[in-house]
């Protein structure tokens, strides 16, 4: 079926989501946080909420997307993911999110669809998230191919950064729990159907992943410093793979991100961070 | 401060408690369940509960009895925990349960105080828990000593199964969420308090991973013919301990068990079940 294509800027009813502490440890869990990783795990100490939380409260909003779009959800793989933040994630909170298609383009093999969620609380914007979706099937409408991709091949030298840290069998079980309950992250048949031998981690876990080992390594263990994060996913992760996250610095504040697994395969490609001094 | 002696056998106020698969899925992953217990960890299999599940909605009836007696919570150990289901836990639910002290009991050092905990659904009673919580300080009342307890050493033979279970560093911060936020099992400064060299694991969450080894060893995997399990909290367990939980038939649907960390402290004892054929 075609994709409905004058749902480019109009805007989808707000969503509201309501989280406390409770749901920022089981994010915090559901990416690999560690028990020395308190601040974000334990609501007396801190609390702190890791910056790629920001992809849960505007996750329903995807489905809002698909939907307006009248695409087949065993269709779409979530191609990039970009957040962009204002200020520190809060504790608890409740939030709005209005989300809009801001383009489709026509990629020959698939449609690229651009939804841009912003979230606010009560004191103002919060934070901003770019999800690029690939429609399977969904090319060849004659659309503009779209923009180019942003280089970001890491610099031919050794990382100023790298945190590997295994994923559980029971990883995509637990971050899950956040939202994104698709079958192809738990079952065996659902994954099969889906063209994979077993059930594939979620791309925004590996991100949640990617995103602590960068706060680490390039923030000073500080959220307020993380500006924005982007990046591609490029591979497949399996439950139990070991990922590995590397940080060039390539300028004032601008990092470049890369997260490959234990065989070498590069998962998080394309990946860009900015960082407050 | 002395022991309100005069709250045994007068009903507490009924509480209530709203659950939803998630709930039982965070409690299911929070005892260490695996990726092969699909049953309890993904909705759309199954979707079974845990039996000893049945701890988490009568955990605040316990907040009602401390009040109740007057005792300082930093004084209170979990001492022994008995479960008695009359049916398999539903995915959801709307239960009720309704708690009284049973008795008070003179321990010398402390108090003994037996609490039992009735628990119903629409459909009827569901489950029953007793806790025995030991008050440091509050003995030499006068009072009786109470009854002896259970005799339960296994048999001075191999056990008929034995189950070897790492817990995590993040078992207690997960095993948390699903309702005992006590300090004591997150924040070093708690545990240091409390008497600890660093933070210490739930009883009732060893109580879980012995609670899986049992269902796996004696019932076939069917939750259903669990009808009571009841342990003594006789040893400290820390996250990241592994667990070896062992059984012994004793008799028709009567079966022993007991539960050792990696240095072969038995840290569950006392403890029997009765299965059903």
């Amino acid at each position: 079926m075609a994709l409905k294509l004058d749902v480019v800027g109009a805007p989808l009813e707000p969503v509201r989501h309501t989280y406390s502490w409770r749901d920022t440890v089981i994010y915090a869990l559901g990416v690999g946080a560690r028990i020395d990783e308190l601040d974000y795990i334990y609501e007396g100490r801190g609390p702190k909420v890791l910056p790629t939380f920001a992809v849960v409260p505007s996750f329903r909003s995807l489905g809002q997307v698909v939907g307006a779009l009248g695409a087949s959800p065993m269709s779409i793989l979530h191609g990039e993911q970009t957040i962009r933040l204002t200020r520190p994630i809060p504790p608890s909170g409740e939030l709005v999110t209005r989300a809009e298609v801001t383009g489709i383009f026509d990629k020959g093999k698939g449609a690229l669809v651009v939804v841009v969620a912003r979230t606010s609380d009560a004191s103002g914007p919060l934070f901003e998230n770019e999800f690029s979706l690939f429609v399977r099937g969904e090319g060849g409408f004659g659309g503009p191919r779209g923009p180019e991709s942003r280089p970001a091949a890491p610099p031919d030298r050794a990382p100023d950064f790298a945190t590997t840290q295994a994923t559980a069998p029971e990883q995509a079980a637990l971050y899950r729990l956040s939202g994104d309950i698709n079958p192809l992250h738990i079952a065996p048949e659902a994954a099969r159907v889906g063209g994979f031998d077993r059930p594939i981690l979620h791309g925004l876990c590996t991100y949640g992943f990617a995103g602590r080992a960068l706060l680490a390594g390039a923030c000073g263990g500080d959220p307020a410093r993380l500006h924005s994060f982007a990046g591609r996913f490029s591979g497949v992760v399996f439950p139990g793979d070991a990922l590995t996250t590397s940080g060039w610095q390539i300028g004032e504040g601008r990092w470049i991100v890369q997260t490959t697994t234990q065989e070498g395969k590069v998962v998080l490609s394309h990946a860009v961070a900015e960082v407050a001094g």
